[in-house]
C-alpha cells in the first residue's frame, strides 16, 4: 500500500493570528471563565477576514481547552481551562513509503484473552452497561413469535420489521430512508467490509482519516486498495481541503464521522456538507461509518453524512454492536446506489444473517427501550470519560496531550516523543493493562508516542490504580 | 470468467464393451434381478483388462441402473431395472467461451418470496423435519449458560465448544482433527467463500464439476477467478484423469465431494484418494464442500477428501444448514495450511459470528441429539426421493434422465433436447412451481435441457399434483 499526504494550509498564520490574541485576553482575564465570546460573524468583521478563518480560530482555542461551544448558544471561556493537558496535535502524515504495523493487532488481539487483563485497549461496552435480561426476554419471546423460530434462511437484504424500525430510527437525525433502502449485515465490520469491497476494485486508492481505526487499514489492504491518510483535527476530523486536494486521486472515501476511532472528533455539519458535495460533484462514493453516532455527550444526535445525500453516494454504515449486543453481529448499511452489488456479494458471502437477532433488535427500537437503554449508556460513558480525564491529568506527566471526545469510547493520547507505545504495550501487559499501541492507527512511522484508551469499562477503584500504574510506565520512559 | 474442457479418455471403448457384455447377459435373463456379480478382481482376469477398466465397466452398469453396489458385498443385479429412466449423461463441457447465466440466480431467488410458491428450486429441508422444539429449549438453556448470555464479541475463531464437537463428530469419518484445526463461519457458504478467497488470488484458475453450484460459479465471479468445468460423472463425480490433465493450469480445485450439487454424484473413496495426492503433488489447494456428508441414505457416511490430506491443502468445509437449522448460520473450516489467513479474513469481514448458536449446536452434537436427528431426516429424505423418482417416472415424458442420489436434496434431470428449462421455469411459475434451470450450473452454453428439483419438501398429494403438471408442462414443450 502507498501512502501520500497533503500540502500544509496557506491560511494557517491568519487563524493563528487571531486565536493568539484571544488566548492572550483570556490569559490575561480580559476574558474569563464562563464568558461569552463575540460570535464568528463578529470576529469576521473585527478582523476582516473570511468566516473560514474565523471558524478555524475558534477550533485552533477549543482545541487548546480555551473555549467551548455551548449548543445554540455560541462559545464561551472554558471551564475546562483549568486542565493541565491540551488536546493532542492535528496530525500531518508525511510521505514515507507505507508500511505494515506488523503483528501488533494480532498482538492486541491476544491480550484479550489473558485472564485478569483490565482491557483498556478495545471499545467494548462494560458488560453492566448491557441490558442482558431484556435482551434475554426478548430472544424467548421472539422465539416464540417467529413463524419458523428463526430456524429458516433469512432473505439476502434482511429482516423488514428490523429494517423498518432503523428507518424510523433514522428520523432523529432527518434520514429520509425506507425499508428497502437499508440491507442489514453482520455488524459494522462487514457493513463498511462490503461497501469498500462494492465501490472499489484492486488498486484503487481510498482517503481517509489519521489516525485511522487499524481494521480499516486491514480491510484495504486485503481488498488491494492503497490509501491516503490525510491530516486529521482532533475536534472536527479530517480537513475538507486536505481532502479536495487529493480528490483526482481517489476512488472513494472512507470515514467515521462522529466520534471517531482513535481520535474521538465530530466532522462540523458544513464539513459533512461540503465532503458529500465535493465526492459526489466527481463520482466519488463516501464510506461513512457511523457505528458511534448515537453515543453523543452533549443534547443532540450528530447528524451524520448520509443526510446529506442526494445523489445515492453515500453509503452509511452501522449497527448496535457498541450501544446494545456485540455478540449478536447485528448492523446494517444504506448503500444508495451500491444495493444491487452488495445484496449480491452478502449472498455469496454469507447468504444471509441470523433472523432471530435482527428480531429482537427490532423489538428493541420499536418498544423505545432501545432509547430509554442509550440514555443510560451515555449518561454512564460520558461519566467513565471525564474520571479517565481527570486521573490521566493525575498521573500522567506533564507535556501529555489526550482528547476530549463529545462521544464515543476512545480516548487519544500525545506522549513525549521519547516514550514509544510500542513498548509501553508490552511492558503494560505484565501489569495485565491492554492498551493500543499508535502505530497501530497508521500505515506510515508515526505515532509511536501516542496510545488509544477505552473508557468503556466503567470506572472502579481498581481502574484508577491501572491508570496510576501506567501513568509511572509512562514516567519511567522519559 | 473462461471455461475450458477436458479431451475424452482413450479407455472408453474397452469398458463400454465390457459393460456392452454385461448389460446383454442381463437382459437375456442369464443374470437375473437379485444375482450377484462377479468381483471387479474377477472382471479384471477374465477380460484381461486394469483395474480402473474393470470399475469403469461396472459404474457404467450402475449409471445405467442394471446393478447396484451393496455396502461390503459386492454388486448385485438392480431391482431398479424396472425402472423406466436411465441417470442422465456424464457431461462433457465444451471450448466455447464462457457466459454468464444472466439474471437466472435473482429471479430463482425472487421466486421464493411468492407466497403460495411450491418450492422445488432450492435445497432446503421441509421445516417439519427440523427438531424446532428442541432446539429452543437449547437456545433457552444456552440463555442461561453462557456467561454473557451471548452479548460479548465472540473470538475469531469461534466457539471452543462446538470446535471440539466437530473433531469429536469427524471421528465418524476418521477425521483426526483438533479444536484448533477449525474455524467457525457464518455457513458453508462464508467457510467456502473464505477458503477460496484464502488460495487464489484475482486472474488465478479454479476447476470445478460440470454442472457446478451456482454459488460457486457467482463466487469464482466475484474473486475475478477464471473456471475450468471438468467432465463429471453422475455417480461418482469428477473424473481424476480429467483434474489430471488441467493441473498445470489450475491454482485451486473446488469440489462438493459427498452428494454433489446439482448431480447428487459422490466420489469413490479412491477417486478421492487419488484427487488429494496428484493436488498435494503439485502444492494445489483442494476447497471440499461437503455440506451433504452427512445426509446420506446407505448405511455408512462417505469419507471426504478432507481425511486423505496429509500435507494441510485441503479446506474441508461443511455447516448445520442443510441438515438442523439453516437460519442459525453456522458452519466452519478445517483449513489446513490456510488458518492464518482465513481467520485473519473472518476477523475482517465479521469480527466473529454469534456464539449463542454455536453453543446451541455445540450443544446439540453433544447429547447424542444430533445423530438421533440426523438418523430421522436420513430416512425422511431417502423417503422423499424415492417418491419424487417414481413421480418422474409416472409423469415425465419417456426417455427423460434422472440421477440416483444417495444422500443430499437433489435431483438432476436431462430432458428431451426440445425443452428449454429456462423458458420451462417460467411457464411453471406461473402455476406456482418454482424449479432450477440446468444453465444455471454452467458459465457454458449446456444443460438448457436439463433441471434440478430439490425433495426436500416432504411427499404430499400436493407435491404429486404439482409434478404431474410440471410432466404436463414439459409434455408440451416437445
Amino acid at each position: 500500500m502507498l501512502s501520500e499526504t497533503y500540502p500544509a494550509s496557506k491560511k494557517e498564520v491568519l487563524y493563528l493570528k487571531i486565536a493568539n490574541i484571544l488566548a492572550q485576553q483570556i490569559r490575561s482575564g480580559v476574558l474569563k471563565v464562563g464568558d461569552k465570546l463575540p460570535s464568528i460573524r463578529t470576529v469576521e468583521k473585527i478582523y476582516q477576514v473570511s468566516i473560514n478563518t474565523a471558524k478555524q480560530a475558534y477550533m485552533e482555542l477549543e482545541k487548546k481547552g480555551f473555549i467551548e461551544a455551548r449548543p445554540k448558544s455560541g462559545y464561551f471561556v472554558s471551564s475546562a481551562l483549568q486542565r493541565k493537558l491540551s488536546v493532542p496535535s492535528v496530525s500531518a502524515p508525511d510521505t514515507a513509503e507505507a508500511r505494515e504495523p506488523g503483528d501488533l493487532l494480532k498482538k492486541a488481539f491476544d491480550s484479550l484473552s489473558i485472564p485478569g487483563m483490565t482491557q483498556l485497549s478495545f471499545g467494548v461496552p462494560d458488560p453492566s452497561l448491557l441490558p442482558v435480561e431484556k435482551l434475554n426476554r426478548s430472544v424467548v419471546k421472539m422465539l416464540r413469535t417467529l413463524p419458523d423460530s428463526g430456524l429458516a434462511y433469512d432473505t439476502p437484504q434482511g429482516s423488514f420489521n428490523l429494517r423498518k424500525n432503523i428507518c424510523h430510527w433514522a428520523f432523529v437525525w432527518g434520514g429520509n430512508l425506507r425499508e428497502d433502502d437499508i440491507i442489514t449485515t453482520s455488524g459494522t465490520s462487514n457493513a463498511f467490509y462490503n461497501a469498500l469491497m462494492a465501490t472499489t476494485k484492486p488498486g484503487d486508492t481510498i482517503a481517509v482519516e489519521s489516525p485511522v481505526y487499524f481494521n480499516l487499514l486491514q480491510i484495504a489492504y486485503s481488498l488491494g486498495l492503497k490509501v491516503i491518510e490525510l491530516p486529521t483535527h482532533p475536534l472536527t476530523g479530517i480537513d475538507p481541503d486536505a481532502l479536495k486536494s487529493v480528490l483526482h486521486k481517489i476512488q472513494a472515501c472512507a470515514l467515521i464521522s462522529n466520534f471517531s476511532n482513535p481520535l474521538g472528533s465530530c466532522m462540523p455539519e458544513e464539513h459533512k456538507k461540503a465532503v458529500v458535495k465535493m465526492l459526489a460533484a466527481r463520482g466519488i462514493p463516501l464510506i461513512e461509518d457511523d457505528i458511534y453516532g448515537d453515543i453523543f455527550f452533549n443534547d443532540k444526535r450528530p447528524v451524520p453524512c448520509k443526510a446529506y445525500d442526494e445523489e445515492g453516494m453515500v453509503l452509511w454504515c452501522s449497527s448496535v454492536s457498541k450501544t446494545l449486543a456485540p455478540g449478536y453481529r447485528v448492523g446494517w448499511v444504506a448503500p444508495g446506489k451500491y444495493k444491487d452489488k452488495i445484496l449480491r456479494q452478502k449472498l455469496l458471502q454469507t447468504i444471509g444473517i441470523p433472523s432471530l437477532y435482527q428480531e429482537v433488535v427490532a423489538d428493541f427500537m420499536q418498544n423505545g427501550r432501545y432509547e430509554h437503554h442509550l440514555r443510560n449508556l451515555r449518561r454512564a460513558l460520558h461519566a467513565n470519560s471525564l474520571q479517565y480525564l481527570s486521573a490521566i491529568e493525575e498521573f500522567f506527566p506533564e507535556g501529555t496531550m489526550v482528547s476530549r471526545p463529545k462521544g464515543g469510547f476512545m480516548l487519544w493520547t500525545e506522549l513525549d516523543k521519547r516514550v514509544n507505545t510500542v513498548d509501553l504495550f508490552e511492558t503494560a501487559l505484565k501489569y495485565k493493562i491492554s492498551i493500543t499501541p499508535g502505530r497501530m492507527f497508521t500505515l506510515q512511522d508515526q505515532f509511536y508516542n501516542c496510545m488509544r484508551l477505552s473508557y468503556g469499562l466503567n470506572w472502579t477503584p481498581e481502574i484508577r490504580d491501572k491508570l496510576s500504574l501506567l501513568g509511572r510506565l509512562i514516567k519511567n520512559m522519559i
